[in-house]
């Protein structure tokens, strides 16, 4: 093999017998899908097979293989590096995919964060204190009430207010009349309170229709937009984000199990693919993960290991007012607070000042300082 | 709840005490993602919010759950229909999705197979019998190499020859190149049997550069093509499909654990958002469904219960040719056998006999007459 690299690491379940014979196969069932008897191309043996960098036991029958794969083999493709990496062996569930690392070339083909904590924290005007978020829902209200709702989110101080990421461009509340109704709402909110709340539409169709509310959400002045790159296509994000001038909060809709450690595919290759900021189930909400892979997920957006932009982690789900002190303890001030149910759930005319107490909870907590 | 909906049903593990209150608490993540009590909207409560239409005890601590989620719900959209059946639920580890009806309006939204079953049979010019592919590999081959690869299968009489999943638009191997060697070659191969092979190129990247392939693979004359819908994305190939005039091969790489049985996620989803055959590892070769797995897969495209045209089973795989006869048994007339190493493996020199002997051993099968 000769040129650079895209490292890859796989856990195996396999016998100490089996795993020197399972590396080979795993490696080349990524790229040449043959046997390395059948591979008599001079070309496809020096140039397009990788080779097994590592195979380190971890536990009885569980080992940790290191592939390098060309750069070649990927195109260059944001699609066709899903390939290299977990295409096939997707399917095979003595696999999984432990983590990844681009070459360079690869990791600016596909450009990562362009706004990153950075700009998300330029577009939002808070720097020294962890951001707060909340969401628009539920599915159902009209436009205007998204917009009343909207209001009194930024009326509270919340920092960035998202569309939940089942808002679709419904009959009963169409996307633009949802633009238009949530960004006046944040304007008409920054009369008083002197500072303006990111309104963030979720984008979500078939490409064409993205496009389109990509467009028109830029049109109305929106500065950061939501999507679910595994409901639209890693490949159509990396593009998406590529043209687009407002910053991609990443949602983790229609990720399921895959096989890949969620901080590999939320904490890398989200961000890499165009993420400025990642949407995660938090630890002890109602989704099952572990603090730890929270704390994994979190690193790795903030400490990226190719040369693109620190990525926001978000942690959300189940947030309750109550726990606000233990996730900025757990994860410190460059972190944005998506509360989203523990926010909306009180009677709807103690909404702003409940916002408010989240702001300022925020706000107060010494880490930030 | 009014009006038409879908029909889920998921697997559920909790216990006997819990299974009640978790069953409402799935219905509701999918949609308005706030308990009931929150939900002082009355639209949201009698047209958005569905209902749980069944819970079964399936064994000790797992459940059968069954859910309607209104039809509106969903957009109508195809990558919004995602979040309404496995969204959130999909980060969930106790949830799995067993099955999915979609409203008949849904369906058509989705177009299902354009070709189906028998425009690929019509377009092969196979009746009465399975079908033959295999695929053009390993990557690294040049479009020369590729297309005097193709010819060989051509002239060995396999019906369907396909990229491997894995060819991209690659610097070695151009994309434009290879469809143009790979079409001259089956036009040539023809002159000697009479009949031309489809040869579907495979179409991988962003959206712009998958509509400008697809383009260049119609211009150039193709029939087929090639798409991985986890790759690209389901919305897209939705779209995709709905103007594009080939039969669509889906291939399940990067399909992962997920937490969708592949019966749902392969036999029915990928053939409803507009897959014509559907390419999936077969048992006992290096993958791991099980033969009730390929068997339900099989069912699930030739008998769609959802008004669209069935979609062709293609078993793949370590398909080798001994177990042609064993593989013919399992799945009937209405299958396209798809052997790629097995036909690959030995010298190049042999290549043609062996094509012909697969070709033939599916032809002289009992069933298929």
């Amino acid at each position: 093999m000769s040129g650079a690299a895209i490292e890859i690491v796989y856990r195996v379940r396999a016998s100490a017998a089996a795993i020197g014979r399972r590396a080979e196969a795993l490696l080349l069932e990524q790229t040449v899908e043959l046997p390395r008897s059948a591979l008599r191309w001079e070309f496809v043996r020096s140039s397009i097979v990788g080779r097994v960098a590592g195979t380190a036991r971890l536990a009885e029958g569980l080992y940790r293989v290191t592939i390098e794969q060309p750069e070649v083999t990927a195109g260059p493709d944001p699609a066709q590096l899903l390939n290299v990496i977990f295409g096939n062996s997707s399917l095979q569930p003595d696999v999984e995919l432990e983590d990844v690392r681009l070459t360079d070339g690869l990791a600016r083909m596909l450009g990562g964060p362009r706004f990153g904590i950075a700009g998300l924290r330029k577009a939002a005007g808070v720097h020294g204190r962890a951001l707060t978020a909340t969401a628009l829902k539920p599915m159902g209200l009209s436009a205007a009430q998204m917009g009343e709702m909207c209001r009194a989110f930024a009326l509270g101080g919340i920092d960035l207010i998202k569309d939940d990421h089942g808002l679709a461009d419904h009959p009963f509340c169409p996307f633009g009349e949802r633009v238009r109704a949530c960004l006046a709402a944040t304007e008409d909110a920054a009369r008083s309170t002197g500072r303006r709340a990111l309104y963030a539409p979720n984008l979500i169709g078939t490409p064409s229709a993205v496009l389109r509310q990509a467009e028109e959400a830029r049109h109305l002045g929106a500065k950061a937009v939501v999507l679910s790159p595994m409901v639209l296509g890693l490949p159509f994000v990396a593009e998406l984000a590529s043209g687009l001038g407002m910053a991609v909060l990443a949602h983790p809709a229609f990720v399921g199990g895959q096989g890949i450690a969620p901080e590999v595919l939320l904490g890398t290759l989200f961000p890499l693919y165009g993420a400025d900021a990642v949407i995660y189930p938090n630890a002890g909400g109602r989704f099952r993960y572990s603090r730890e892979t929270c704390a994994a997920i979190a690193h790795a957006l903030r400490n990226p290991r190719h040369p693109v932009a620190p990525a926001m982690p978000v942690p959300a789900g189940g947030i309750k007012p109550e726990r606000v002190n233990e996730v900025l303890e757990a994860h410190g001030a460059d972190t944005m607070l998506l509360m989203g149910g523990g926010l909306i759930e009180p009677a709807e005319e103690t909404l702003v000042a409940r916002c408010r107490q989240f702001a300022e909870s925020v706000q107060d907590f010494p880490y930030a300082r």
